[in-house]
């Protein structure tokens, strides 16, 4: 598998090579600067002499064919700093890059025809092997994606190594299209956003109950074991120099002054909660102590990135952080991704997948650590008998992670849960218990996350579910649907008697023909229409209708309460 | 009642014109500013020449006591603004006092002996009246309570009429510092404040679990009529620029940059709750519409002020607002003063007191509407057969309003609820609804809270408790000690069983003598202690004994699960 992903990197990586090579043919003076691939494409990023227009894209996919037709070799070259400079000597982006390539490293170049990139490879071996890819956006972006650099236009498609699969995504895109959680979340009235607060959704009423019953079910699944705390969201840049996040970070916090001293709005809530952990000394025999906190963070976003739910500038995080010895990280571990397991079968995720990162170059905390909690995580992925893919080296430099993917209904793949070793926090918070010998030790601090921010998670449950949310979760889940008015009196008992039971059910006051009443119910996505005629009536009965047509007849209120009951269950 | 109020402001109005006198026979040189009543006394802001200490008070209440024995008569002088220039010429403060009285009013002096006062009156006869008082503090303050102007010092006192009320305040005030929430808070593990963030309170595992369920007790009686919603805390100022916040409410609130504009930390709720109603249009017979919103809002307060929940920077209210048509705002407050009611007799509040609060000289909005208001919340408080206080001309600009006090344990006041009628908003955000005659209308807006601040509400209970929580509120409802530890597997096995019944229970693992872990049961305030000695494991049963000592024996697991759904029908 791990094959196969490097198969279809190296594809992308030559399909936006071949992508500069056609702009270039096209437009002669675009400055090229740098063109990597994404999760499903690729992208390059342009400086043209004039801006790029939709229009252009097919022209340039045109020409893209044409000389992947060609079937230039791809070859690599290696250079020295100074070849490389006189090569790149009129573009300024890559002069840049040259010059952080450390002296001891090799520049290389791949060339294909009479076009060449500075590239560090990866690639096909000729241009005949781009077969199937498409053009599928133009955008802005800036150099570095830094707002304060050069604004520059980034051109992105996707690759395949086969027409079927190519076919299959595009398909998927379509039908992505149609769920889109931002076009449902209007429709079925969920959420909305505002001009005064770009990327920070208002939850309606629906939205936010889904949303709260998110939280409600975790917190079922926790409660016996993790404490749960509550941390400002607004403190002193103190905190957030000793946490390291001012120094690391800063870019993407907001910053208010509060009696002319400089305050941080939370982008994390691990610092608040350390505060928690060192307002009692505790014993070896506390731990592990878990602490979760449902955390409101701001993180920034570049205005152009923010997308519906999945991009936003302020979320909820299912934040958690653990507080054990190091004996006891791998069993906390185990016990997270158990967690994790039940969460996303909850809501019908499939396929769940796993990647470890490891040490990186840079890192600090000692071998024995890195080595104790590396060997924790693997046996924890060993247990759970999952597949996982290892990024060795792709660490961060406080610790080893395991990030934890989930696959929705239309086979996309989405990072949510993370489960992280963190050997930095406890240091520069002076984290300690007090062992059986009397010695004071430091903890080990696990970050995790399984939702991780419950407003992406909800955007993507939208989608996954097609805006059809499963009972449990429904906010409404039955409406009343009255053939004539005859039966309104009926409705209203029934009614009463059903939310005594629980269910969340309403009544259709539109007085609209039943055709029009099961439409709207449908459009609305409610998991039941309870239909009353003259017949249901004189029986004291329910005709029950599901969404796919299915009807049952003749059901009593006790009949309904078994099914609630049921549907509960699942 | 309120002439027996007027009364005692007089009293303790004249006491601090005693006050003012001692000092000045003492402190000749200290210049005098302003010294007005608070709820429960009085207190004068003075600038000395050298501060004031702690032990100078008894002195300074000596000199009172012997002043007031000379029997002076207080009378009532009117002087031109001229005299009055010329009389306080030495004193800034009260120049500056005098500056701002219209020309066309009245300027009194209240004298007695040789002192004189600037002063609109409201006083005793005369000084031998002032028997029963007590100077309580000493504290910073500033002019005009502005941290730019010149700092002070305040002197606070208490009075009444009889010196068995002193007494009893003074009782009371003992009491309540024993019971104090701050100091209760740290011993229940409730919630602790950090430099980091001051007035911002971190919330522990068990303060959390009893402020969600606030939060959960008033959704559960809303659930039915109400919206919820969830807005961002940072908004644009464009937003608080229409709301009137950046204009009236600036210096409270704090401010933030987003892509290089001003935002807001919220302040209030109303302004994004408005957005959400004018997602889209609404019809008459939609209204009227009631959105929630538990909304955490930042509102600053001078360091000093700051006191553990009763005075924060960082809250959460239990806001709403309803947007109905004029014929339905007396059914709408009605409605609201019913859930009021229901609110604080759950939690045992009694003698609820209200205050309606009429136009005052400057408002807004036509006199048919404030009297359609006025009208209707007197009706309201009609209906409900309440006492109640009437403030007239204290309403705000936009609207009447009523108060709602509570009366704790201890018999202290304290005012959580509010309702108001605004005329502003609606206005401002431009609020519509289309009538039964297609016309557009503007609906009338009541913002409404019962709580008021969830965490002063807690931390008002915490105090009105004694840190007893009730069976429902309790973190912890019921803890199993056993006598020796043979008994330890038969307590995980009931601990697990009333578990499942949904009891928040504990094994004690001290390892302690029943008697200290029935003396830690204590201090831990919990409701029941369960206790399992070699008997009880014999015959499979429980000795159930609560905080007074009582025990009830051979309980079974059968009959302690109908006490638990006993106690919680209370």
């Amino acid at each position: 598998m791990n094959n196969n992903k490097e198969k279809l990197d190296n594809l992308r990586h030559s399909a936006a090579h071949l992508l500069a090579q056609a702009v270039l043919e096209l437009y002669p003076d675009t400055q090229l600067t740098i063109g990597p691939t994404t999760q499903t494409g690729f992208f390059y990023d342009f400086l043209p002499t004039k801006n790029f227009k939709e229009e252009d894209l097919p022209l340039i996919e045109k020409k893209m064919h044409e000389l992947a037709e060609k079937k230039f070799e791809i070859i690599k070259k290696e250079i020295t700093k100074e070849e490389a400079k006189k090569l790149f000597a009129k573009n300024i982006f890559k002069l840049e890059l040259i010059d952080a390539i450390p002296d001891d490293e090799p520049i290389t170049l791949y060339c294909q025809g009479d076009f060449c990139d500075l590239c560090r490879g990866g690639h096909v071996e000729n241009t005949g092997q781009i077969k199937y890819f498409k053009l599928t956006g133009l955008a802005g972006s800036y150099w570095r994606a830094d707002k304060n650099n050069q604004a520059l236009q980034r051109i992105s498609g996707i690759a395949f190594f086969t027409q079927k699969e190519l076919d299959d995504y595009l398909k998927m895109v379509e039908e992505a299209k149609l769920y889109d959680h931002r076009k449902l979340g209007k429709q079925l009235d969920l959420f909305s956003f505002h001009d005064v607060a770009p990327g920070m959704p208002f939850f309606h009423n629906k939205g936010l109950f889904i949303f709260n019953s998110l939280i409600g079910y975790i917190r079922s699944l926790i409660r016996d074991e993790y404490q749960e705390i509550k941390t400002p969201m607004i403190m002193h840049e103190d905190l957030w120099h000793t946490s390291g996040h001012y120094e690391n970070y800063k870019e993407n916090m907001y910053f208010t002054k509060i009696d002319d001293l400089i305050n941080c709005v939370k982008p994390m809530n691990c610092p608040g909660g350390l505060l928690v952990y060192n307002e009692r000394p505790h014993s070896y025999k506390e731990l592990p102590i878990r602490m979760a906190e449902i955390g409101f963070v701001h993180r920034h976003e570049l205005s152009g990135v923010l997308h519906g739910l999945f991009r936003v500038r302020a979320f909820h995080q299912d934040d958690a952080h653990v507080y054990c010895t190091p004996d006891q990280t791998e069993q906390e571990i185990i016990k997270i991704l158990e967690l994790a397991k039940t969460v996303y079968s909850k809501f019908g995720f499939k396929n769940i997948k796993m990647a470890l990162s490891t040490k990186p170059k840079k890192s600090m905390g000692s071998d024995d650590l890195w080595e104790m909690a590396t060997i924790a995580l693997k046996n924890a992925l060993k247990k759970h008998n999952v597949d996982y893919i290892l990024q060795e080296g792709e660490g961060a430099f406080y610790g080893p992670k395991i990030d934890l993917m989930i696959q929705d209904a239309m086979g996309r793949d989405w990072q949510c849960g993370t489960v992280q070793v963190d050997f930095n926090m406890p240091i520069n918070f002076k984290l300690e218990y007090i062992d059986s010998d009397q010695s004071r030790k430091t903890p080990v601090m696990i970050h995790r996350a399984i939702y991780g921010s419950l407003e992406r998670f909800l955007g993507i449950l939208i989608e996954h579910y097609k805006g059809r949310f499963p009972f449990w979760l429904a906010p409404i889940q039955a409406r009343i649907l009255t053939i004539t008015d005859v039966q309104k009196d009926y409705a209203k008992k029934l009614m009463q008697e059903l939310k005594a039971a629980g269910l969340r059910v309403e009544l259709d006051q539109t007085g609209d023909q039943i055709s029009g009443q099961i439409r709207q119910a449908q459009e609305d996505k409610l998991p039941w229409m309870l239909i009353l005629g003259k017949k249901e009536q004189e029986n004291n009965t329910v005709t029950l209708r599901y969404p796919d047509g299915k009807q049952e007849f003749g059901l009593t209120v006790q009949d309904l309460i078994g099914k609630i009951n049921k549907e509960l269950e699942k």
